[in-house]
Parts: C-alpha cells; structure tokens; sequence
C-alpha cells in the first residue's frame, strides 16, 4: 500500500463545518488529523478527529451509527493505528464524506466539540520511544563543538543513528516543563556540582507513531516501512545541555533528555501527507549510498516529506506586554540525512520488535542556514550574538518562564496548506 | 520502612510443600519469589509464588479465601508491585502462614502447580528498562580497550552511568533468541557491511523492578529508594560487539541490544532480601565521595546486598553429549560501584517518572579477578586463551546453539539459603 492522492485531498473540497474552509485553519477537510480528548478532568478520553476549531467526537460517530470501525471506542488511538492499511484509508474516505456532504451534517452536527474546550491528551500509550539524529546539519553543527576539524563521526553517513529515550516523561503539548536538577562539571571547576540546568533547550523534532508492529525477530523492509508508520506530529525534545555534557560518556544522553519530551496532540495521518511526499534527500556527492538494507525501488517508500517547522519562543516579559512570539528556528522534514521509512528499517534490521503506539522521533531538525538551526545549543554555536527577543532580552538558553511553541504545515501548489497544530510547553522554574 | 529480619527469615520455619524443605532448593519457604505462569498457552496468566517445586497459584489463594488481597486477580505483577509497604509484607507474612502452617494446607494444597508443568511468563508489562553500567570492574576492562592508560572516564565516580534500554524486546527466561543481522565494520575495512554480527555476548545483570512509582516532577531520594523497588531478577543483557562498536559514537548502544535481553521469570522482593544486606561497596581511598543527592544516613537504604551470580554456557555438542554447563563467569552484587538504591535516586534526581514495573538493570556485573568477569568481551580482554570448553570447543564469543544459563544465590550464616531460579537462552542462528 501507497498512500494515493484522492478524491479526500482535492483542493475544492469543502466542508460543512465553516472554520474548515478558513483558509489559515490548520485542520481544513483534506487533513483530518486524530487525537484524544476529554471533556473535563474527570472524564473519560474519546478519540477525535480535528476539523477546522471543532472536534469530531468518533466515538459519539460510531455509537451513532455514522461509523461502524470498533476501534474507535477505545480511550487512545491504540486500536486505530493498529489497523490494517485498507481499513485506515476507508475510515479516512468516510471521514471525508461525512464532514463534506450536507446529507450527514444533521447526525454529525451535534457530535462537534469546539477544540478550545477539550483538554488534549497524548494520543497512544506510548510503549517504547526511540530518538534519531538524522539532520546532518544538525549533526555537523553539534560535532563541531567537539570535534572542529572532523565534526561528523565516521558512521553517521552510514548508519541512522539512534538511541532509546524515555517514554515515562512524554507528555502532551501545553505540559509545563521543570528545569531538572542534575550533575554538571563547570569546564574549570575540579568536581561536578548538583544544581538545576543552567543550559535548557528546545529540540525541533517530529514524532513519528507505529501503526502495525512488527515481531521481535522479524524485519520491516523500507518498502514496506510507510505501511507501519500511522501518522507524524511535532515533538520537543527538552534538553539539559550542561547535564548531558557531562553524563554522557560512554552510554549517550540520559537525565539530559529524560525529565520530559512534549508532543503535540494531533497526529497528521500518512494518508493526509500523501501530497507532500518529496524525493528523499539529494546526498552530497562523493557521500556514500545507502546500504541496501536501507533502500528501495519504490520512490514513494523512500521518500521524504515536505513539511516545514517553526519554533516561536515567548518569554514571560513579553507575555506579561502582550508582544507575539518571536519565530527562533525554522526547518524542513526533507532536509534530514535518513527518511522516516529508513529509520523503521534500521530499528527493525536487527529483529527488533516496535509496537503499535511506539513514537520514533527524528532527531532535532536543523538546515544549512543560520535561520535553520533546531535548537538554541546551535544558534549560540552559528551566531556570534545571542539572541535578541523583541522585549529587549536575551537568550542563550531559556529562562523559566519561556514558551516555546512548534508548528508545522504541508503546502504544495494545487493542494490545501495542512497544519500540525502546535507543540508547546513553558519552562517552570527548578524544584527548591 | 526498612524491610527488617522477622519470623518469615527464621532458618527453623519449615513448609508442608516437602520439596520446599530440600537444601538445594532456590526456594525454600524463606523466599516466597513471586511469578506470573500460564497452565496452557491459551490459558490466562495468574500469579504464583514459588515454593519448593511448586507454584502456589495465588488468584486461586484469593478466591478460596485464604488470601483477601485484590491485586492478587491481575494477570501481572503489576497490581502487586504497586501496593504499599505495609501491604506488602502482610502478604509476605501471610504466605508464610500459609505454607508453614498445617492447619491451612487442606486448603491450600489443591492449589500448587507443579512448576515444570506450567509456562512462566515475563512478571509484569515492562513500560521503561533502564541500563545501568554500575560495575566499576566491567567499566575499568571496557574501558582499557579503548583507552589503555585511562580506562575510567572522568565522570565514572561521580554519575551512576545508565541508559535507556529497549522495552519491547525483554523477554521471559527460555525464550530462543536469534542472532541479530546489524552494520559493523572490519578494522581493515574501508566500508561497513550489513552481517549477522560475529560476536555475540551475554551480560551477566541483576534487574530491579520498580514497585510504587513517583510522579514526573518528583525526585526519590536514597532513603527512600527502597520502598520503590520491589524485588530482583536476573537479566542477560544479550549484546552484539561489533554492531556496538560501530554504531555506538555519540549516542549510545541501541541496535547492539535491543534485539533481546532476558530475565528470569521469578521476582526475589525486597522483604526477602532483608538478611542478605551488606554495606555499600567501599571506594579506593582517594575516590570521591557520592555527591549528597546519592548519599543516605541509613546504612539499610544505602546499602548493598550480597547476592552471588553464575554463568553457564552449554554448547550444543555439549547438550548432545550429555556434558553439564560449564561455569564461565560469576559475580556478586555488592561489588557495584553503585547501589541499587543510587542507581534509583539519580534516575529520579532530574524528575524523571518511574513507572511500577519499571525494569532498571545493573549493568554488566563483573568483580576484580579474571574469573569474575560479567561477560565474554571481558574475558576475552582480560584471559589470553579463547574459553576451553569441556567438549573440546573454545568459545570467544557465543556459536549458534550455545545456551547460557544464569543462576544467583543469597547465602549468609544463620541464614536459609536462597535463590533466584534461572534465566536461560539458547542462541539460533540469524535469519537467512
């Protein structure tokens, strides 16, 4: 299965629901992105589908009668991207049909929940998260750092690298996060001390959620990746640089990471991306090919995704003065080294099993240019003056009160603009 | 609490489960090791406790009345784990009762399985397994491989080095696993290949699960890290060394490990470990202090324990001719640089969440002599002759049929001797 481009993703369709046909509306008919909601605290999650500022409540669909897949009734999208790539593709086909034609709009009308009403929630247990680094801008920039003569380790162009993250500390976008404590050893000093971060930082990632998983022993060739892989969202890894500085030798970052990674809630299905599919990146030359394990035939499989992200960061001052987030990095999915289906093969060609719900991640995103790089680590290596808020501040890393805020979108001439919502997250001050 | 020495330790209490009475039984009726076990493979996990050659099918224990606990009815130990301190040890003390007492065995005797006939399952669903590399012995023989004047890294005394491990593919004792496919490159090579890997490794660990969690935010600190662990297995931390070394740079081992680790199916608790406790490992003079946030007053909580560990290779010529298990490793737990207790503390120390049945591992437990060496990297580092094995085979690392079998035992004058059954594996050839 290849996602087509269909009749859900054809420009002039409109939806009875009018904020969908807002054109500045990340959710018009042609996304229809899941999520998980509840209405109050205490009530139970429902799964949703995200169209124009209203949710359509799925579960309330099928109980209805309007969809008949049981695995809307779950309280997470588990059971969902759980199913079979044909089943998805005619839930997303009725989907469509029932939020664009008016003979539907009678039953469903009611089952609409304005989104600023609903708490989010993550969308899946997340049984396993793993985190890549596939951004070879990214890479280069951060290996610079300790290596200036040879910032790329001899690997990287060969081997997608990966490490296991923590998946107790993924929380939903709007979660505050607190500056963790930790070890740090002042370049200077004699001895590590044990004091909050003094170097917190953004990483620009996407998520990517397994639909389908694989049995332990078995593998998921590239071809057959884009099958597993349900959707994509927006995804912070928060990091502690003076701590991961430190501990990271010989295991990789471990406390630096861990203490929390935001997401955001709605997950932009594949079949929803089927337009924006790009070929993979273009390596430079003289750089190896892909081992074949890595490969396919298929141009679609192989791919990549034109999908461009924006960090906003926001301090507390200018909240408190009511001036707009400032846009601090910016990226594209199709710049990174290694696609999302590469990265499925290689977590697999080892027999390793992924479960439904497990969150890969790309690593941060970073692109050629100063304006391009995913995390503050490396704006402060690129630029020779820390960064100027409108307020007046400055940063070099952030400052308890700071929002960062992550978008996303998927424009192509003759297609509707697609968002991702957004992934965002304020940094509390440190535990006393 | 502290898990104190009371009537369920007395070396005098003896069972009506006779096999229970057997010197060389890993559970005598001082143990009481929890599992969860299927009768059938459709049959519906339950919760047992180990008792001689028998499992006590603890549900049933509940629905005949002879136990009023409700965790008792999950089929996970996770209900179990998660109950509070005093709970716990009632239920200790009332499984004591049970067993010993002659009045409750017409009622409980219907009850016990005989554990060869039942299938053991992995305890509890896994959300995290952390890895730690607590062993300053291992680290040290690792470490002179790549930095022969300088093996420790600077940071080695100061942080409980870990990393986050892969969920998914822990597996029960006795589960086959298959040798792993994975990039490596030859010293001499110009480019990598794609091969099941050469040089397949065990690693000789004891895993800890955690019992009542905390909450994202908050820190465990050492005196309390006890109440949160619920009880000790042991793990093979299966590890293909020439993936590892090639793709370990910056992040970490990943693919390398996560095509399986192993744990024994039975889980010693705490409570049963409380007249093994010895103090913690003692520093070289000259070594640094642990920084506060991993010290504790309580010598109970910051202690160690003294629990001794084998490891057995049978080869399949050896199986075919009927020659026993050759010892090739041993260990014991109190030699780690770090507690168990520590090792918690610092996980927490940033706000991390653990979750109830967490699964953090030691790492690698190896002890000063050649003989204690946790893993066959080590020994081939630290013995000039590849291992000879009783059938005239030599081993430098694990051949396709090879079974390793790993055993632990607490012993302590006074004291009932007790153990920690097996975790087994046999390695199949890679997939074709």
């Amino acid at each position: 299965v290849r996602w087509p481009v269909d009749q859900t993703h054809a420009p002039d369709l409109r939806s009875w629901v009018e904020s969908a046909n807002d054109s500045t509306t990340d959710f018009p008919i042609q996304n229809l992105p899941f999520c998980v909601f509840k209405s109050g605290e205490n009530d139970r999650p429902r799964v949703g589908t995200g169209i124009g500022a209203q949710i359509l409540d799925l579960d309330g669909c099928r109980r209805a009668g309007l969809l008949d897949e049981p695995a809307l009734s779950a309280d997470s999208l588990g059971p969902v991207m759980a199913l079979p790539p044909d089943a998805r593709s005619a839930l997303r086909l009725r989907l469509s049909e029932i939020l664009s034609r008016e003979v539907w709009r009678a039953a469903a009308e009611p089952l609409l929940i304005p989104a600023a009403q609903v708490m989010l929630c993550l969308p899946v247990d997340i049984g396993d998260y793993t985190d890549f680094y596939a951004s070879i801008f990214h890479a280069t920039n951060v290996g610079r750092l300790f290596r200036p003569d040879n910032p790329l380790l001899p690997n990287y162009k060969y081997v997608p690298i990966g490490y296991h993250g923590r998946a107790s500390s993924v929380v939903a976008s709007g979660t505050h996060v607190r500056r963790p404590w930790g070890q740090r050893k002042d370049p200077n000093a004699e001895t590590p001390g044990f004091a909050p971060s003094r170097s917190l930082d953004y990483e620009l990632e996407v998520g990517f959620f397994i639909g389908r998983g694989n049995r332990l022993g078995e593998v998921i060739p590239v071809r057959e990746a884009q099958e597993h892989i349900f959707g994509l969202c927006l995804l912070n890894d928060w990091s502690a640089r003076d701590i991961q500085a430190w501990e990271y030798q010989p295991l990789g970052p471990f406390l630096a990471k861990s203490f929390a990674s935001s997401v955001s809630p709605w997950v932009v299905t594949m079949e929803a991306l089927a337009p924006y599919r790009v070929p993979a990146f273009q390596r430079a030359e003289g750089d190896p090919s892909p081992l074949p394990y890595l490969t396919s035939d298929d141009e679609n499989a192989a791919g990549g995704i034109d999908l461009t992200l924006e960090v906003y960061l926001c301090s507390k001052l200018m909240h408190e003065s009511g001036i707009e987030p400032m846009r601090v990095s910016r990226g594209n999915l199709r710049s990174l080294y290694w696609t999302i289906g590469q990265m499925v093969a290689h977590h697999t060609s080892n027999g390793c099993n992924l479960r439904t719900g497990d969150l890969l991640g790309t690593g941060t995103i970073s692109g050629p240019d100063r304006t391009e790089c995913g995390c503050l680590l490396e704006i402060a290596l690129r630029v020779p003056e820390p960064l100027r808020l409108p307020s007046g501040e400055t940063r070099t890393f952030l400052e308890d009160g700071d929002e960062v805020v992550m978008r996303g979108c998927c424009r192509k001439n003759g297609f509707v603009t697609i968002g991702f919502g957004e992934c965002r997250g304020v940094v509390l001050p440190a535990a006393v």
